[in-house]
């Protein structure tokens, strides 16, 4: 299956001179939905996990059902002030100023073989800090796998310590 | 399998007075995580679905996984302004205010049987905006379907023409 022919591309959003790429039409194709499942865990092959961390919002689209077929739990990483529990609380740069994002700080035991998912790998600093939380909660990252990339972004140069599979590049 | 032992409750959470029930235990659990997934699907039963529509942001976790179970799509309803291709929009009363919904256009096709997720069922504002919208698409609403539902906020009563199923009571 061809996955391109469900990805649409969106000009000058969110901004202008930005090609997005819509994955919804994808995820409305009963066939594309269950082929991406089976496509992203073909990435993790045999690999043991024991929490498929996702992040908000589009991250969990697929995390969850991953974690459910790995037999492993799913964790949250989510913007500040939406997770209701303690939080570990890890700051990034953007272009222009910085963000941040919160995982709960009993979400990762350490020692566990951690899958990282989310939709699409840009610039990749959500991923980069996601990645710093998990390994300061002791978490040992065994893939980040992304449904598609950016690859004019290079954001895999900031995952330079880990196995970075994205089934789309762009 | 005694889901309410994976439900955490945190008080005063997001506002004073509020007791929140925190689902983040019951997702990162293996076992308990594919139970809900079975018990959901479970509430479904032979019914036939097309769409599964989850709403922003933690409807995500399980609508997309039925969607692929019951060989239908996902579709996603968001806040104003998320979507990135032609909408449609849903607004709703709030106790202080008002809010409002989006749905891609393509979304749903007149005629579809729809499965609506959330994962709690408080005050039903947000799955009414829903239904609106999926009916004014001309989708029909074979189920509105919860985790978790909160019975003395009555949310029931907003989705009185409709099936409305939720795995736990509080």
């Amino acid at each position: 299956m061809n996955l391109k022919t469900f990805i649409r591309d969106i000009h000058d959003f969110p901004t202008t001179g930005v090609v997005f790429r819509d994955i919804t039409p994808l995820l409305k194709d009963p066939k594309a939905i269950k082929y991406t499942e089976e496509a992203l865990l073909d990435l993790v092959g045999n690999q043991k996990v024991d929490k498929v961390v996702g992040m908000e919002s589009r991250g969990f689209f697929f995390a969850p059902m991953l974690a459910a077929r790995l037999n492993a739990g799913f964790v949250p990483v989510r913007k500040p002030g939406k997770l209701p529990f303690a939080t570990m609380r890890q700051d990034y740069d953007l272009e222009y100023g910085s963000d941040a994002l919160e995982m709960h700080s009993d979400a990762i035991i350490a020692g566990d073989k951690v899958l990282v998912h989310d939709d699409v790998l840009a610039t990749g600093g959500t991923a980069q800090a996601t990645c710093r939380l998990i390994e300061k909660m002791g978490g040992e990252i065994v893939q980040c796998n992304f449904l598609l990339e950016l690859d004019f972004l290079k954001g895999k140069d900031k995952l330079g310590d880990f196995e970075v599979k994205s089934l789309l590049h762009y």
